[in-house]
Order: C-alpha cells, then structure tokens, then sequence
C-alpha cells in the first residue's frame, strides 16, 4: 500500500486539493501562500473558528477514515450555526505519521469533501506535516447579519431553556453522523429573539454550566423532561455529550410562540423546553450533577 | 510543577485568552462558539491561511517553548507577508500531553503573544486538546487590497528574481527569531507591480521552482549572486529553507527601478538579484540541485 512517505507533501496535496468545488468567492484556493477570498457583503459579520479531532481522544485508530474526516469539519460547522451564521471557508490541516496509508489519508479527505458540499463550503487550502499521532484541524469561516446573530451572553433569570433533538448515548454512532443544526438556527434567529445560544458539544453537563456563566445566570433543569435518545437514561442525556444540537435561551413569550412554530418548520426534529434561566444564587444542581462536576455557575 | 491535567481545558483556556489586547473589530473573542468580527471594509480583499508546528519536526523538546510559539504565529504570518497583506486576527490550536508543564504553555503563548502585538494581530479564540505528541496549529485571517495583490502565478518569461536578507543556515537560530516581512511586501506591491511573489519556507531548491511551475515558466539562477548568511555556502542558501524571506518576480524595467528604491526605504534590509525566469525548456538545474531533488520544474 503507498504510503505519505512515498509520494510527498507536494505531491499530497495536489491530489487532494484537484477538482475542488469552488463558488465565484474565492479568487486564490489551494496552491498559493495563502487563500484570497471576496470578504462578506455590506450588513454581514465575518465569524471565525478553528477545531481539531485527536487520535485517541476524539477517534480511534479503528475509525472508518470517512467517518473522521466528516466529524473534523461537521464538528465546527455546528459551531458556525450556533451563532445563527452560513459556513464558506475551510482550511484543513492535517498531521499524520510518515507510514500513514495514502488510502487513509484519501478517504478522511473524501468524508471532509461529502460534508463541505452538502453545507455550501469551499475547501480553499491547508496543509500536511508529518508528526507522531494523527491529528485533523479544521479552520472554518463564515458569515452571519450583523443584525442577527446569537451569542452566550445575553440570557436572562426567567429565560425558557431549549435544546433540538434527543440527547445523550452519542457514542454509539452518532458522535460520528450528526447533523449540524445550520438551517434551523438560522430560522431561530431570523423569526426570534435568542437571547443566547450555544451547541451542546461537551454535554448538557459542561455546556449549560458555561452558557448560563457567560450570561451572568444559574439555572434549574427539568430533568423528567430531558429528551434521552432510546434507550438513555436522563442521567446520560445529560454527561454524555457529543450530541451537537441547539441549546438557547429565551423569553417565556418567544418559548410558546416557538413551540407552536417549531414543529411546522422542522417536522421531524423535535425541540423541547428543559428548564429555565434563574437569578444568581437561585440554581439548582440537577440530582444526577456527580462530585466530580465542578463546572457548575454556583459554585464555580 | 502543576500540569494540564491539574486545572483542566476550561481553566486553562480562561488563564490563556484574559486581557488579550483586541482592537475594534472584533466583536466576540475567546469565550464563545466563534469569533465574531467586522468585516473588510470594500476594495480589501480577506486572507486566510493556516500552519502547523509539530514536535519533532519543526521544534525540539529542548526549544524554548516562548521561541517556538514566536515561530508558530510568525510562520503564518509570513505567508500573509507574501501576498502583500495585513495580519489581522488568528485562532491558536494546542494539543498537547496531559502532563505537559502549566509553564511551558503559558510561555508558548507569551511568545504568540509578543509577535501578535508586534504585528497589531487579534488573538480571537482558539482550542487545547490532549494527543500524544505536541502541535501549534494556527490560523490568520488579513486583508489585502482588492487592487493590488501578489500571487505566485503572474511571472513571466525575462523577469528579474529577487530576495530580501540573506539565506541559508537558519537551523543555528534565525528559524526560531525571523522578522516576516509584512511591511517590506506592502512597500512592493503598492510601489511596483509585482509579477509573482511567495516567502521561502522550504528554501529556495523547494519554492523557487513551485514559484516557477505556478507561473508556468522555468528559471536560471545566478549561482555567485545568492546572498549567502556569512558562514554559509551558495549550497546551503539554495538549500536549507525556513528563511521566511520574500523571492519575487519583477519586469527588468521594475527591477532596475526597484534596485535604486529599495535601500532608501530599507537600509539595513538588502536586496539581491539571484536570477531570472525563462521559458519552458529552457532552464537551468543550479549545479548544487541534487539527485534527490525532484521538484525541478523542467522535469516535474
């Protein structure tokens, strides 16, 4: 089997980086020292964001190459539609041992290319390096209305608590097949009010703790009403992570008029209250919050 | 000595991005799912690009970690030099051991620091992961004007070559302590038209015929001009790489011109013309192209 070693950087990315699918803004891709790209009209923001998946951490040596290189870039293009933004632009870097098959390093691409083309994302560049473990890092741009984007800082005590989808048991497969959530967080911030919103990338655990933090709030969970996945228990809906749906804040009126719209919007996903933003000093651990979870707004 | 695992990724992340100097365009930094950011004004074109330093490869366990996090950021940099550009805001990847030193990462990021502030670069976000082996990834964002921006496919046959500083020998510490050339590469692309344009990274033997086969012509070197670092040959010039300094193709006409200008606006910068481009077939291998070099543009 050819290995990285036997045909070069050069030669590498030529073959990678051939036949890209680029729309009219970019003006230099792949090949020059840099990406030249036509920046966002009038009234958009320019959002920015880089992520990278470990080997051992975030996959494992036994993971179907495609798979991995599809979770690289979906991974921060959930990222992107947190903010209510389009993903554009993509940079991947990739660190890989001298003995790494071409076929790996070929079909990892092939996975990055499947998901750059269902979500509208150039691939304009990146790199190769040889190193001692199998890293992908994925730079991503994108762009949202300068009108309309969410952030993390602006819930408030009272805010009805969401999240899309079922939570929890990720690891069996969906860690590696999710669909990021752009097309319904830009029709959230479009038609509501998010007062803040974020993806549940670590679980509801870790992420909810961080999203009332940046507001300047606690909160109190709901956990019969936790949507588990089949055969999860609330416990694991809420540690397990990995999960990449919407977690956002709102105001009670926006949360009934949204539950309302929601299911006419997106049919088959389902959207669910979990709990509501309170005043400091007035959150409450859930009972599943284990010693060891020292992330929560209280007592941090 | 306190580690990574002791304080873990979120403390960590807080310790690494508080009172990060950010200018006016940013409008969220480190601390939320993306950097949100102005964009260009009209008539700038946006930048991006990305580049990895790994252990092993482009630094020793032994460098001092401050060194290698001025390398990390200033290599990019350099590549945003190279198209006549600005630096304007970049994201940092770590992944390193879990028992890698607290102080040997907060020094790796004081030196990404330094070289940011030196070149007015916003440190916006960026990401650590546990691997088995240490990576620097970051990614730069710039801005060049729309009119006026070099790239490595516009040289033509009968176009002067030339090089800022001296090259060759950088292992024995320029790798690790180079200045990128941004100013230098803005003076050139406003005061002349440049042809073609690109930073030596891999040295001269590697780039000068990408430079050549992106512009679709071949080159013949003036061996006894190169600018060699004292102590070194016209060999190790032509061959050692990470110099970071500009090669670019001009007009004769420009080049003349450019030779009078160039030492008044940079006095202690010098200037060498090493060569010329000429039409396919009828380049010149320099006699110290090995063997083993294959990336010839006349043979590739």
């Amino acid at each position: 089997m050819p290995t990285l070693a036997h045909i070069g950087e050069d030669e590498l990315v030529r073959r990678l980086t051939t036949g890209l699918p680029l729309d009219r803004s970019v003006l230099a891709g792949a090949g020059d020292d840099c990406a030249v790209l036509h920046a966002p009209p009038p009234g958009r923001h320019l959002l920015f964001k880089t992520d990278a998946v470990v080997e051992h951490i975030h996959f494992l040596r036994e993971t179907p190459p495609r798979a991995i290189g599809r979770k690289a870039l979906a991974r921060v293009i959930s990222d992107i539609a947190a903010m209510g933004g389009q993903p554009t632009h993509a940079l991947i870097t990739l660190v890989v041992r001298r003995a790494t098959e071409l076929r790996f390093i070929e079909e990892l691409y092939s996975g990055v290319r499947e998901v750059a083309q269902t979500f509208g994302v150039n691939i304009v560049g990146g790199e190769t390096s040889r190193g001692d473990t199998t890293v992908i890092s994925v730079s991503l741009l994108g762009q949202v209305s300068a009108r309309r984007w969410s952030n993390r800082r602006g819930g408030k005590a009272g805010d009805a608590l969401l999240v899309t989808g079922r939570l929890g048991g990720s690891i069996k497969g969906r860690h590696l097949d999710f669909t990021p959530r752009v097309k319904e967080a830009q029709w959230l911030v479009k038609k509501f009010t998010v007062h803040a919103m974020m993806d549940i990338s670590d679980g509801l655990a870790k992420d909810l703790p961080r999203l009332a933090e940046a507001s300047g709030v606690e909160f109190v969970v709901d956990e019969s009403a936790l949507p588990c996945t089949p055969g999860c228990t609330p416990g694991q809906a809420w540690g397990d992570g990995e999960d990449y749906e919407l977690l956002l804040a709102v105001s009670p009126n926006s949360a009934a008029r949204l539950e309302t719209e929601w299911p006419r919007a997106f049919p088959k996903l389902e959207l669910t209250r979990i709990g509501k933003f309170v005043a400091k000093g007035q959150g409450i651990a859930p009972s599943f919050a284990t010693k060891g979870w020292d992330h929560f707004a209280g007592n941090s």
